[in-house]
């Protein structure tokens, strides 16, 4: 066994993301819950209040929080969890050498045990169940609940006067999100909550159509775990930038071991693929499988505190045969795993046959289904095929049965589809699912960019992000070529998050659009820290700009390097708007375009209004404009 | 004066594109014309035919020629030209001190002229009318609509059996392009080719919505410009990765000489804004600015060979203060050139007032109108306002004027749009345009993501090519931040290449999706180097690749670094199609899937299928599949 500190040296990313600042804001209840945002500043010179975001960062971007990843996060949820009264206390099933994938005794030259492991662990009372949409069913309104309203309206006041906008495609997002109001999507199987009772560490975050678009990033263990910062550094990273949830897609050896130090640390839902583990379980041998082997794998995650299973019970013996007519065949592992199974023993999957099984585990730590979409198209030609479709309906099929349960479902999507057959996927999804959540891949728009498949599929999420979909998991630039490293996983979440965002404000989220006013209002005002800070990418957005004017003028100074410092339409801008002002007159009132032009009267208007304001102009100053090279467009 | 050697050392980027070699396709008329295009080699494992792609990049991919910058590129079209007897030679206007930004006598410290300059230049004669659109519309097909013709179809040959997919939105692409169909959209003004008669060395290209999507990349001097192959690397570059038209937006000391070096190496349209040389003739004040010297620009310009010209007789008098309620104002410099031109004087744009004029001059050399949108919005909540549509109207007046000269049009939009208000900017434009060809900028999704808006804006230009824009104008990384250097050029050109294609697919075009499925046919079959080959930047999908897998063995490898050698979805994909070949079945006839899922019985006769057939994969090869860590999802 690796020899581990009783202090391991933190290798995490921590400290706030630059211009800004953690704070937590008392939810309307009066109940003393908080919930953690970000707050950026903006320069004094404007009077406008900070903004605040979204935040799925967690205690990492926290100045006041001390981290230490041998002792994982603080158990937010524990007392609501223990206050309903329907768990109890077990014994932790036994870590067994298999689980790290090692099939003899011997742990050495893997990833230390986390060193806080708990003795015991929660699991529902007999004959309870623990999920948020059985509590949403019986009309109660739980703390989750609470957390998810508030962050959703990112701490701003109800906005009576606000006017909507976009169009949303049947979602019906409210102006003002109550506790009730995620109580009442729960239980109708539009939203989920996903938050398993084992870890009580995660900030309660909502997956749906009437929510903000959520992102998901996928991290997996090394070849050579050696250094267990690194790993857990891979989802503190993507939840830095902006991942809201992450997928732990490990395999081989250490994958228990790995998986516990990324649970106790994490304060975003994690998910799983479980077949993976199974697989390693029965050496990689597909038609060994067996339910008992992967019923046990599914008790040791539950146990461990993973949120969300994909489970591939979709991939039906019958359909297996309608992917080898693809140009792509099957391009899903845990499709593939199933398929192999399946034609192996010419059985029907043990999956969907112990689909109500899986859900009685489900219920009793509260674990939201993905139902996995093993027969995704893997290429623009396969998309929106046979094998696609009857897999999508029973995933239908299967939504309903898990529902009957009260377990939480949502519902995983493609792959590789062209522009104009994404909507198809969405309508499909809302009708046979029952408006569960959709989480799509991508999708991917064209095959014929390796290298940037993160824009090729960035272009389809929001689409599909804007159609409906409430999470959508990223693609890195590396995809299809190799393994992202730290940079490809950066620019995989922001491209990701700035797709979310793009759907959001299609959507005519209430909200959205602050963030994209509050920037583009420091760009007219040439804040040019505000601008950098607002970004997504403040580091990125500094830095490309100091490649041009490193200078610390620069970043106060009343121009860019795009048209130099003499001639600015921004610039001009202000000069008209100055101009308009004088005038004493508002801009409405001066004069209105309508359809095909303006009357001749109003041209005339016009025209005598200008004499007089000329007159100002002159007595105002008029500025000389020179250009200065290279800039990009006119 | 700067010396120039009589060669000039050769500084731009030439060389064959990595596995594909350039070819010359005969057109079917017989008439000798051949047509550029690039030849894409598979594996002679597999059995397909060479993919053939649009090509761009002119002779400077092309083994067989050797370029001389200092001579320019050979004048492909002079003898098509000369033959239509509608030309004359005159002397070229002098050139003078201020057309390089240098009103005293010292070019010194500048770019050397083009030493191989013409004499004399060629004009229309008197009363005759050269542009492509009048020949069009007496019933003329040119060599150059011919070129088109054959050029979109990529050289292949009328599939009869093809069968269509996509959503045109109203576009009609035809499944096979004559030069007929080419004369008969450019008589009705749906697409233009547009390549002035003084520069003979274009390789015409049609900008339509019915032809594949087209891109545009913007490129500008440096502030100090003292390497000329510099200077022409930029256009080179940008054409290597696939930008089928490039427009020259310098500004200040020696746009003249610049701009000449630049149109006779291009094999490209080159466009400019002539209102920014024109500022640049009156010290940059833009009060300054007159009519006689705007003329004398566009004259200059259009004896260099300029191909179309950015013209912003849109943003009229009345319209100025519509953009002062505006967050962000004015963000077009040429508007706002214009804008402040009309606030000084109180007077209607001199642009507006001479439109007849600039059309005169315009069809003399067969310029292409690019018809500016100088109150595009810039920002997310300018989007699709009052003065943006007021000018959009003008511009629909506009283009019915030129129209009457047959001087051909395009018209440019905008800019930054959230996806919701996408559709409609493409609506009006049709509406009020007569169906002339839209070319965008962007649009840009969502303002938050500075460092990324060549995919915030990625985003919108693949949906508005769909919807029915003709090309779209690139945006690179640093957009809004500083300036863009040669790697964030080819990552604009690349995006954009990506996002026109992504638009061809969902259009329906015939052609596009052929570069797909040879794709993903040579991902599925596990040829790396077709996969890498048949991308947009074959160099960086390689070097991805190599990041993890860099062992030569490796490019042939029958597995990727995302699952390892064991564990492979497309391995075990081939194994299943193997196993339904072997049980001598078309899957079609084995299984169907229905609405709603399989009957009982279709299922039963599937099991019974599955049961015989899994005899034979036993006999078949039973392989271990192990996982190995960190690939991208499941």
């Amino acid at each position: 066994m690796a020899d581990i500190p009783s202090k391991v040296e933190i290798g995490v990313t921590t400290g706030a993301i630059r211009g800004s600042k953690k704070i937590h804001v008392a939810t309307q209840t009066g109940s003393g819950i908080k919930v953690a945002m970000r707050e950026i500043y903006l320069d004094p010179s404007c009077d406008d209040a900070p903004v605040r975001v979204y935040d799925s960062s967690g205690p990492y971007t926290d100045e006041n929080v001390l981290i230490d990843i041998s002792k994982g996060l603080a158990e937010l949820r524990a007392p609501w969890i223990r206050a309903r009264g329907d768990v109890e206390e077990v014994t932790q099933r036994e870590v067994r050498p298999e689980d790290n994938g090692q099939l003899g005794p011997d742990r050495s030259g893997g990833v230390a045990p986390f060193p806080n492991v708990r003795k015991t662990v929660l699991r529902a009372k007999p004959g309870a169940n623990v999920s948020q949409m059985h509590y949403a069913r019986k009309g109660i309104i739980t703390p989750e609940m609470e957390y998810v309203a508030e962050r959703e309206n990112l701490g701003r006041a109800r906005l009576e006067e606000y006017k909507r906008d976009g169009e949303s495609f049947g979602a019906e997002i409210p102006d003002y999100v109550t506790p009730e109001f995620v109580r009442d999507e729960i239980a109708r199987g539009r939203a989920i909550i996903p938050n398993n009772i084992n870890h009580p560490e995660s900030e309660p975050m909502a997956i749906g159509r009437n929510f903000l678009v959520k992102i998901n990033a996928n991290i997996g263990n090394s070849a050579v775990a050696s250094d267990v910062a690194t790993e857990v550094d891979k989802m503190v990273w993507s939840i830095r930038w902006g991942a809201d949830t992450v997928m732990d897609l490990s395999t081989g050896r250490n994958i228990h071991d790995t998986r516990e130090w990324i649970i106790r640390n994490s304060p975003v839902p994690i998910g799983t693929v479980p077949i993976y583990q199974a697989l390693e379980k029965v050496g990689g041998v597909a038609e060994d499988l067996t339910w008992e082997i992967f019923r046990d794998t599914l008790i040791e995650q539950a146990e461990q505190g993973v949120d969300y299973f994909t489970i591939h019970a979709g991939v039906r013996l019958p359909y297996v045969p309608l992917a080898a007519k693809r140009v792509t065949g099957i391009v899903s592992r845990g499709g593939s795993i199933m398929a192999k199974w399946c034609l192996a023993h010419h059985k029907e999957s043990f999956l969907y046959e112990h689909f109500d099984d899986i859900t009685e585990i489900m219920k009793a730590y509260d674990i939201a289904y993905s139902l996995g979409d093993g027969l995704r198209p893997g290429s623009i030609a396969d998309a929106n095929d046979e094998a696609q479709f009857a897999e999508l309906y029973t995933l239908g099929e299967l939504t309903h049965r898990a529902w009957k349960s009260d377990v939480q479902v949502m519902i995983e999507g493609p792959g590789h589809v062209p522009m104009h057959k994404i909507k198809e996927n969405m309508t499909k999804q809302l009708e046979v699912c029952g408006e569960a959540p959709f989480y799509t891949l991508g999708p991917l728009t064209t095959d014929i960019a390796p290298g940037y498949d993160h824009i090729t599929s960035g272009i389809g999420a929001a689409m599909i992000g804007w159609y409906g979909t409430a999470m959508l998991c990223y693609v890195t630039p590396k995809e299809h070529l190799g393994l992202p490293d730290r940079d490809d996983v950066k620019v995989g979440v922001v491209t990701y998050k700035l797709a979310a965002h793009a759907a959001d404000l299609a959507k005519g989220h209430p909200a959205a659009q602050v963030r994209d006013d509050a920037l583009s209002k420091a760009r007219f005002e040439f804040r040019w820290r505000d601008q950098f800070n607002l970004s997504l990418d403040p580091d990125t957005a500094e830095q490309y700009h100091d490649q041009t004017l490193p200078a610390e003028g620069a970043k106060t100074a009343h121009f860019c390097s795009m048209c130099g410092p003499k001639f600015c339409s921004m610039k001009i801008s202000q000069e008209v708007r100055e101009f308009a002002r004088l005038q004493n007159q508002e801009a409405e009132g001066f004069i209105a375009a309508e359809e095909g032009g303006l009357s001749a009267e109003a041209i005339a208007k016009a025209e005598s209004g200008m004499a007089e304001m000329s007159k100002v102009y002159d007595e105002t100053g008029r500025e000389l404009y020179m250009g200065a090279g290279d800039r990009e467009h006119d």
